[in-house]
């Protein structure tokens, strides 16, 4: 971090937020502030927020304006998934001057699925000179891992990616838009009919951007996943039912006018015990090549990401500057 | 690969060689050269040579420096696995002026095994304003593979890669290095105690390069592999008796200054019926990765690789350019 350590500020000190103050903490970067609404954290030492058993003399302000005033070099967004709920909060950042990389998924490639919002925001952070961008395990277990093993092949047919993670690990933004809890006919109309961009959707064109490639068509299916038994969610702090979807499967079908096709397929349910997340690429065409990750931890990984991440962001050029156009992610060591 | 097709020169047309042939077609580039001093070859169609159906009207000649005078944007090199061998064709390409590209195993990240050899041909690239640069299977899957999880990972204890491959596949020059054939003395005598740098020695120094980490020490175990029975090789022409090589498992172990341990095990061995290629990484710290490639096509893999790699190392700045610098080797669409 050499001697001008790197000011970030946290906005959202939830179950990732938390996380991702000890691994700031540990590589050496200077937290300068925390953003929160809960009353519950509101007053609190980030130290305390974080586990650490220390203070950091950094206390949860429900003030975000005077917060970003103080001036930062980046501003990690741990808030919602929708590019939607999240538009204020770029803009925010943006208007103080300050940088912003966010866990929101639909950020990782919003062009796909918010073109509008994302022209806005990408106009907006060219005007204060910042960039503005998404970021966290899709990054790299959706993106680059996926990027890598096509540039070893000769000829693809397509590319063809499952993820699956744990609903409960991520708080109750991401399993509202899952359709967690919901009776058949909810999700049919809350999710499947209002045709709720999964992540899945923002794969494709993350991957194509990166090649090179034009992508013609994209679609989605969203399969709600039920379950015979009762099964306990943390996240909403109750048993869902059978007859209530644990969550979903969404696979988005890409084709690109190069002739590769691109299928991601996104599994996002509240597990039961002995399920694990997996997360496995096939790369189909001269040669085929298939590659498996053994159950992630993808609440850890994203915050990885996200703070080796945030060198490379502050170097970026402004506006909402998607990751598949730098280098991947790279490792930062610790430095206490 | 827009008007001005990429001019290529193909450097040893063996069992990589003509593989790379096709591949350069389908992807539009033009092939304007192919050396080959086997009396079997010379004076061959470069497309009988690929087994392609049609000639391509480009014979293969044993006039290596006739053919790079005649100008090239590039030539692949397939000829040998250590640099001490490869030192006079790398050398030669810069004197015409032309880059370089080599499957050689040794030229992937050669400082720490030859670094003097690596310093003339650095020298000698700069004067002639070429890159000269070593890829293949290992720039993908013992590299940026690792790297790729690497970028997603907080605190890094260590890296673990494993790796094999059929010796058969790759021809004699490769065979030779690992042993092959040798009787227990000869192996101690000829691989062991001349301690013969092996494929694994070239990987941590890769990876440290491209994270930024100071490799403090590196060290080898050599360890050759035997069966009870004969075991048909193609590349010896005939049956490794038990109490002969099959070849060997290297493993090399490296620490950095910044705590992480990088350790490679390569396993070339002459396969048995029911061999596969396999190719492990596991990330160990916070958190701990582990990603399987299932079956790999080795030599597939290395020669999409090569060909993908073109444009970036034609790019690359002069010198002995090791590839851990540029962004990972990116796809090609094939446009034939």
């Amino acid at each position: 971090m050499a001697d001008k350590p790197t000011r970030v500020v946290l906005y959202g000190s939830g179950l990732m937020g938390s996380v991702i103050i000890r691994y700031l903490i540990e590589k050496g970067f200077d937290l300068v502030g925390v953003i929160d609404n809960n009353p519950d954290l509101v007053g609190k030492d980030a130290g305390a927020v974080a586990g650490l058993g220390r203070d950091l003399g950094v206390v949860v302000s429900d003030d975000a304006d005077a917060v970003l005033s103080q001036g930062a070099d980046i501003a990690i967004l741990t808030l919602m998934s929708l590019m939607s709920d999240m538009e204020p909060f770029f803009a925010q950042c943006a208007r103080h001057g300050v940088n912003a990389i966010s866990t929101c998924e639909e950020a990782f490639y919003p062009r796909t699925t918010s073109p509008e919002i994302t022209d806005r925001l990408d106009a907006l952070a060219k005007e204060h000179g910042v960039t503005l961008t998404g970021s966290g395990y899709q990054d790299v277990y959706w993106g680059n891992l996926a990027t890598v093993i096509a540039g070893s092949t000769q000829r693809i047919e397509s590319m063809e990616g499952v993820s699956s993670y744990n609903v409960d690990d991520y708080g109750i933004a991401l399993a509202k838009v899952h359709g967690v809890g919901m009776t058949p006919e909810q999700f049919q109309r809350e999710i499947a009919e209002a045709n709720v961009p999964s992540f899945a959707m923002n794969v494709p064109g993350w991957i194509a951007s990166q090649l090179g490639l034009t992508m013609t068509e994209i679609s989605q299916v969203l399969m709600p996943r039920y379950s015979d038994h009762p099964v306990a969610s943390t996240t909403l702090g109750r048993d869902i039912e059978p007859g209530e979807a644990l969550g979903m499967a969404a696979r988005a079908t890409a084709k690109t006018a190069e002739g590769v096709a691109i299928i991601m397929e996104v599994r996002g349910l509240v597990y039961e015990p002995g399920d694990t997340d997996l997360n496995d690429w096939v790369i189909r065409g001269e040669p085929t090549t298939a590659v498996s990750v053994d159950k992630p931890n993808t609440v850890e990984l994203t915050c990885g990401t996200i703070v080796n991440r945030l060198p490379q962001v502050i170097a970026a050029p402004p506006g909402f500057t998607t990751l598949e156009l730098l280098p991947p992610a790279k490792y930062l060591p610790v430095v206490a």
